[in-house]
C-alpha cells in the first residue's frame, strides 16, 4: 500500500489579526507552505481545507474554493470539512485517502478560522454550534461549562487537583515562549491561574484556550515521491478518527472521551506501536482539564493517573512524553479550524529537528489529537520522519 | 483500479418539514438507504454528510458526528463537507476516494439542509454565504441578482428567450408531477413563469429553485462486493470536481460556467464516453437559465444553443437526453446540502428502471451536474449500470 508524507509546512502567526480575514491568512499560510517545499501551486491536484464556522463567524461559506480562487489555484478542485474542532484533522484525513486512493499524487490540506471579529456573547454562540443545539445549547450549556462537568467528575472520581489543572497551563504557556506563532508568549504560574477569574467552575479563564485567528496548511504527497520536494519528509504512520455522543448527558462516562480511547488504539495499530513509542504529543487541550484526560485515554498513563503525570513534570520537554511543546490551544492559540493541522505543523518541526528551543531530543514518532466539541469527533495521526 | 458501486439509496420528501429538523430528516433518510439494501448500520465503516450552512440556518455545526449519533453508528467516523450547494457532491466525492483508497468497503454519504426555519431575509443572507462576502455580497448582490446579471447576458450574447428560460421550469414541474419526494407537484405554464412576481430582471418567482428542508443518503461500496447488497448496483464510472473564482466579476465570460466545462471534460475522459452517450441527466437548474447554460457547458448542444435545445423538447422525457427527469432543483426542491445526492439518486432509480412514470427508456449513462454558488464549485459524477 502507498503511503503518505508530508513535504511543505505553512503557518500564520496566531493572534487577533485585526487587519486580515479568512482569505488573507489562508494565502499566507498556503505561500509559506509552498515556499517550504520543492512544488509551486499549479503542481497541486487537489485542496481540502477545514473551518469550523465560516458562516456564523464571518458570514462566509464555500470555504475552500474561496481559498483556491484567493491562491490562484483554479481550476483545482477544492473541498471543505467541518467537525467542529476538528475540522482540519478531518481535513487531513481526506488528503491522505486522496492521496491513497491512487488518483492524486500532490494535495494541499489546511484549516482556517476567523474569530476575532465578533461582538458580545457571539463567539460563544458560534462554538455552540459544536453540541447538540436541542439538548445543550438551547438550555444554556457552553462549552467551559460541558468541560467544568467534566473537569468536576474528574476530580470527584480520581482525586484530580485543582493546582494540577493549572500546571497544564502553566507548562503549556512555558513551552509557548519559545513558539514565534504562539499567541501568548509569556510564563505564568499556578496561583496565576488560581487567581484568574472564575469562567465555569472549577474552570478559570487561564484554564480556556482563547480565540484566535490564523491559518495552517501543508502539503501532502505520495510517499514515493516525497524526496522530490523535500529532503526532510515526515510520513503519516496513521489517521484513525472515531465519533461519540454529541450530548455529554448521553455517555456513560464524562471522565473519559471514548472516542479518543477508540482512535488511539486504531492508530497505535496502523503505526504497529505503542503508546511507549510516542517521543512528542500535541494534544487538544481546549481546556486544561482536557489534556489530563487525554493523557489517560492516550495511553500515556493509566486512568485517573493524568494530575499526577502533569505534576511529575513527565510532559514537560524534557521529561518522558512531552506534551503541546508548541504551546497548544492553550498559549500557541486556537482558531479552531485550523488547530488540528497547526498541532501537525509543530510535529514536523520536531520530527525535523527544527523546533529551536522547543525541541525534543531524539524524536521518530509524533502523535496529533484533535477533539470536535466535547469528544463527539477524536481524530488521531501518527507521524514519523521513518518511512 | 477497484471501482465504486451504489447499493442503496434513501431520501425524504423534499419540502417544508415544520415538525422535524436536521436530526429526524437525516435519520429518515437514513434507514430509508439501509433498508433498500442488505446493508445493516454496523456495517457502515465511515460517514460522509454534506451540509452547506447548518450554522447559519439552525445554529448547528458538527453535523455529520451529529448524523452518526443520531443514526445510532457510533463510534463510526464522520466527516461533514461543504462546498455550498454542491456540499453532498462533493461528499460523494470524498466517499468515492475513501474505497478508492482500499481502506474502506462501506462507506455512507449524504447530505441535508434544514432550511425553512428561518425569517425576515435570514435565507437569502445564508445563501450569500457561498458568494465572496467582501466582494459581491456586503454590495447587496444576492444569488437571484448573480444569476439575473448572468441571463442577461446570455439573452444578449446569443439570443436567448424569456420564453426559453421559462420552458425550463415547465418541463421541469411537469417532470416533478411523477416525483413522489417532489416539493411542487404540479404543472405550470410559460404564461405562469411570465407572469409570477419579479425577483431580480430577467428571472420571476417561478424561475427560481425554492427554500427546502430535505436529507438524502445513499450507500457506498467497493464494486468487488456490491451484488452481495443489491441485485442492482449502480457504478460511479466518473467522479470530477472544478473551481472557479467565487465573484463573477472576475471571470472572463460570464455565459458559462468554466468549472462545469473542466469537470465535465475530466469526467468524461474518466469515464470515456461523449456527451452524446449520456441518456439522462440531472443538472444543476438553480435558475432556469442554469439549466440553459449546462446543456452548453456539459457539450448537450453547441455554445448559445441551449434555448433552442429546451425549445426543441430535446430535454423533455422521450426527448433526445432527458434532463432533470426528478423535476430539478426547480420542482423538486432544493435543500442546498441534500442536493448533490438526491440528483444520485434519481438517476440511481432511472438507471435501475425504478422510476416510474419519469422512466426513461434504455437508460445505460447517467450525469449529474452539481453547482457550488455560481459555479465556483462545480461536480460532475457519471453513473451506469453497468459494471
Amino acid at each position: 500500500m502507498r503511503g503518505v508524507a508530508i513535504v511543505g509546512i505553512g503557518c500564520t502567526k496566531f493572534g487577533e489579526h485585526w487587519n486580515k480575514g479568512i482569505k488573507e491568512l489562508a494565502v499566507e499560510a498556503g505561500i509559506k507552505a509552498i515556499e517550504d517545499c520543492k512544488i509551486s501551486g499549479k503542481d497541486i491536484q487537489l485542496i481540502i481545507g477545514g473551518n469550523m464556522s465560516g458562516g456564523m463567524f464571518a458570514g462566509q461559506e464555500h470555504i475552500s474554493a474561496l481559498l483556491a480562487d484567493q491562491l490562484g489555484l483554479n481550476p483545482t478542485a477544492a473541498i471543505r470539512t467541518e467537525a467542529a474542532c476538528a475540522s482540519s484533522a478531518v481535513a487531513l484525513r481526506v488528503g491522505y485517502l486522496a492521496i491513497m486512493s491512487g488518483l492524486y499524487d500532490i494535495v494541499a490540506v489546511g484549516g482556517v478560522e476567523k474569530m476575532t471579529d465578533v461582538y458580545g456573547s457571539q463567539a460563544i454562540t458560534t462554538l455552540a454550534g459544536a453540541m447538540d443545539q436541542e439538548t445543550e445549547a438551547y438550555f444554556g450549556l457552553t462549552f467551559p461549562g460541558a468541560y467544568a462537568l467534566i473537569a468536576n467528575r474528574h476530580m470527584y472520581e480520581y482525586g484530580t487537583t485543582r493546582e494540577q489543572l493549572a500546571m497544564v497551563a502553566v507548562k503549556n504557556h512555558k513551552n509557548a515562549i519559545h513558539n514565534p506563532i504562539a499567541q501568548y508568549r509569556k510564563a505564568i504560574t499556578v496561583s496565576d491561574v488560581l487567581e484568574s477569574p472564575l469562567v465555569a467552575d472549577p474552570l478559570r479563564i487561564l484554564d480556556c484556550s482563547p480565540i484566535t485567528d490564523g491559518a495552517a496548511i501543508v502539503i501532502l504527497t505520495s510517499a514515493d515521491i516525497a524526496k522530490k520536494y523535500t529532503d526532510t519528509p515526515i510520513y503519516i504512520k496513521a489517521s484513525a478518527q472515531a465519533s461519540d455522543t454529541l450530548s455529554i448527558y448521553d455517555r456513560k462516562d464524562i471522565t473519559t472521551l471514548s472516542a479518543t480511547v477508540k482512535a488511539a488504539r486504531d492508530a497505535y495499530a496502523q503505526a504497529k506501536i505503542k503508546p511507549k513509542d510516542i517521543d512528542v504529543a500535541e494534544v487538544h487541550d481546549c481546556f486544561t482539564i482536557n489534556e489530563i484526560i487525554a493523557y489517560e485515554d492516550l495511553g500515556f498513563c493509566k486512568k485517573g493517573e493524568g494530575g499526577k503525570l502533569i505534576q511529575m513534570g513527565e510532559t514537560e520537554i524534557g521529561g518522558r512524553i512531552p506534551v503541546n511543546t508548541s504551546g497548544g490551544l492553550k498559549a500557541k492559540g486556537h482558531p479552531v479550524g485550523a488547530t488540528g493541522v497547526a498541532q501537525i505543523i509543530e510535529l514536523v518541526e520536531q520530527l525535523r529537528g527544527e523546533a529551536g528551543k522547543r525541541q525534543v531530543k531524539n524524536c521518530e514518532w509524533g502523535l496529533a489529537h484533535n477533539v470536535g466539541g466535547s469528544g463527539a469527533t477524536v481524530v488521531v495521526h501518527i507521524l514519523s520522519n521513518n518511512r
